[in-house]
């Protein structure tokens, strides 16, 4: 925390306002941008989509959002028509508190799916917390902690860059995990900056970025009702950033998601393993992407990784039902340094030693190679364990 | 077994080789025709082919086939030139034995991915198994047993029916499990009958068949390398069945394969419960599968009935992200006789009691009713349990 970098212009908060059984637990927080800021998002494809979400998807891309308020405990996902009453009066309430105009106010929310928000501490809680709006770490680390429902630890990654001469600040925060955990509705991310640039500028960045970083987040593919990420963009030069100094933060950005997305996947429900999937020599990117997301999936690869089996035969048989046409001749596969399988003949190894280097790490890479042309793809998983089978067996509604 | 129909000129036998360590265990099986028949099957779409499911998709379809010899135990799967080899050789000493020509002899395995298979036990297999064929349920009872892998019990389903005028036996045989067991490759299924049948139409009941049935039976949606469903008629009429009493010959195969798909998935590996998910009023059927497989395929809503938690939430979203369009107004759910949910409000319900059904009832079934139109689709799941993952990851290769 106390090596975060903190954007210009931008203040936090997180409170509690009693969602949660236990009263000390934040579960509200504010992200103000003491100017307009540029803000654009992409948004869960689910076709049951929470209140909060909608709002968002009409109201961006914008040139000048103030804030996001954001709710833990209840995802307003399920509500009907008072649903989107309730986004809405979050939005009013916040701005009231800010002294703008509530169109420039976004909302999210992530918890329990189908229950009505309890406005009367929803409101409490925006109004203290626009009292505690802060620009320091630990105000950041508040709102952090407060964004949070099944999550062990925070999210949050910071970078400095340098663009012309002029230092900026990209600032990432989101709260996992990469699936519906316990009847919880799900990923939330910002990533906010000082930096100058144009709203629909800023649309095509978060949507190229979500492809490359939270769409290769796998935990089991549910697809959630509140999933959202946001870039924030509050500079105030007259000239907006463009070409290759823009291409410069997207890269900034997409690190910072890159290490928000890993994160998410690293504290999944019961996961003891971050496996990444890596997929190289196929005739495109496409081809490797559909590969490294099939292996990904596997629930049998998923426990062999759980079970520290290095187990070629489960890899290779995903890899096979991806809907890429491939000879097993053309394909090699590699665990970290380990080559398990070399163009469709499965290597003697020392499955002691490879075993005990799988407990050992808790980072582990799989790395599937094929002789097709110059595609590769990376994608992230966690794998299946009894924890998460515990955690999402023993949960009631 | 007192109670198996038994088709018409059909031999069967299943003896133990040693492909086991425990060497009381069946693990060779012969299914024999005394007369030439009629065949065709479906293999599995993975890429990585097993030598068996590559020489009997080159043999089929074809009106002369006089047996099917299985092994079960090693899948003779990523085995290189060797595995093509062991499987013609194994056709050969079966056409020895038989005293036809080797290429009326069709092949299978099922087992352990990436090991030759050891040929001189299979050779003194087949030649015993040779000796012991009967055509009584005994011998379908020791050649349903010497199929199995990590099956804990066999699957047989037999039917007769009458077609103008005329009795005809429709007898199946199955291991599964619809997943890859620890590093099991997998599922086989053998549907026999004694009708007149032309191959080429077989290959099309064989093809219609699956779609409707093994196609729909997911456990964790991983295709393994051999699965593999065989039509076998044996029928020496001089005229085949045509038009309606081969569309009557087709449903009671249909049904017959959907005992066998459902009794797959109720064996699956830690199932404690079978779960039967129905679309209906859907624009077309095409989209109702597309919502009833994931639906089936979600690791949350498995877990959630693994712990008798009716959760709505998590079915109504993942049919929110199969890939069709819908609003929630236009949705509506039960879990057997209970409605959770109605045009997109969950209903209230007493949950101690639905949890009570849950935990009683061994097959439970999910159903979404949607007022789009007139599609519908049933598919077959397990629930995900400790016993599943436990099954997958202590396994070691």
């Amino acid at each position: 925390m106390n090596n975060w970098h903190l954007p210009g212009n931008y203040q936090f908060a997180g409170v509690s306002c009693g969602l949660y059984n236990d009263p000390e637990r934040r579960d509200l927080a504010l992200l103000v941008s003491q100017k307009p800021a540029s803000a654009a998002g992409v948004f869960t494809q689910n076709c049951v989509k929470a209140a909060p979400v909608r709002l968002c998807e009409e109201r961006l891309p914008k040139d000048t959002i103030r804030a996001v308020v954001i709710c833990a405990g209840n995802a307003n996902a399920c509500t009907g028509e008072q649903g989107m009453k309730d986004a809405l009066r979050m939005a009013e309430i916040t701005a009231e508190e800010l002294d703008c105009a509530p169109i420039q106010v976004l909302v999210c929310s992530t918890g329990v799916i189908g229950r009505p928000l309890p406005m009367n501490k929803i409101e409490t809680g925006i109004r203290k917390a626009s009292q505690l709006l802060g620009d320091d770490a630990q105000s950041l680390d508040h709102a952090a902690h407060a964004i949070m429902t099944t999550d062990t630890r925070i999210k949050v990654s910071t970078r400095e860059l340098t663009i012309e001469g002029k230092k900026y600040v990209v600032t990432g925060v989101a709260k996992g995990a990469a699936m519906i955990g316990p009847n919880m509705a799900t990923m939330l991310a910002f990533v906010m900056t000082d930096a100058t640039v144009r709203s629909e500028d800023l649309q095509g960045m978060v949507r190229r970025c979500t492809e490359q970083t939270f769409n290769r987040a796998r935990v089991e593919g549910h697809t959630s009702t509140n999933d959202t990420l946001l870039f924030l963009a509050n500079g105030q030069r007259s000239t907006p950033l463009t070409g290759p100094p823009l291409a410069q933060l997207e890269a900034t950005m997409t690190s910072t998601c890159v290490d928000l997305a890993r994160a998410i996947v690293e504290d999944a429900e019961g996961a003891t393993h971050l496996i990444t999937v890596e997929v190289e020599g196929t005739r495109d990117d496409e081809e490797a992407t559909k590969i490294a997301r099939t292996v990904a999936d596997s629930a049998l690869v998923k426990t062999a990784i759980f079970g520290a089996d290095p187990n070629w035969g489960r890899i290779v048989s995903a890899a096979g039902y991806a809907g890429v046409p491939f000879k097993e001749e053309q394909m090699s596969l590699w665990l970290d340094d380990v080559e398990l399988y070399r163009h469709g003949v499965p290597l003697p190894i020392n499955l002691d030693t490879v075993s005990a280097h799988i407990k050992k790490n808790r980072s582990i890479t799989l790395r599937l190679q094929f002789t097709l042309g110059g595609g590769r793809a990376t994608v992230w998983t966690s794998d299946l364990t009894y924890d998460y089978v515990r955690l999402n067996a023993e949960y009631t509604t």
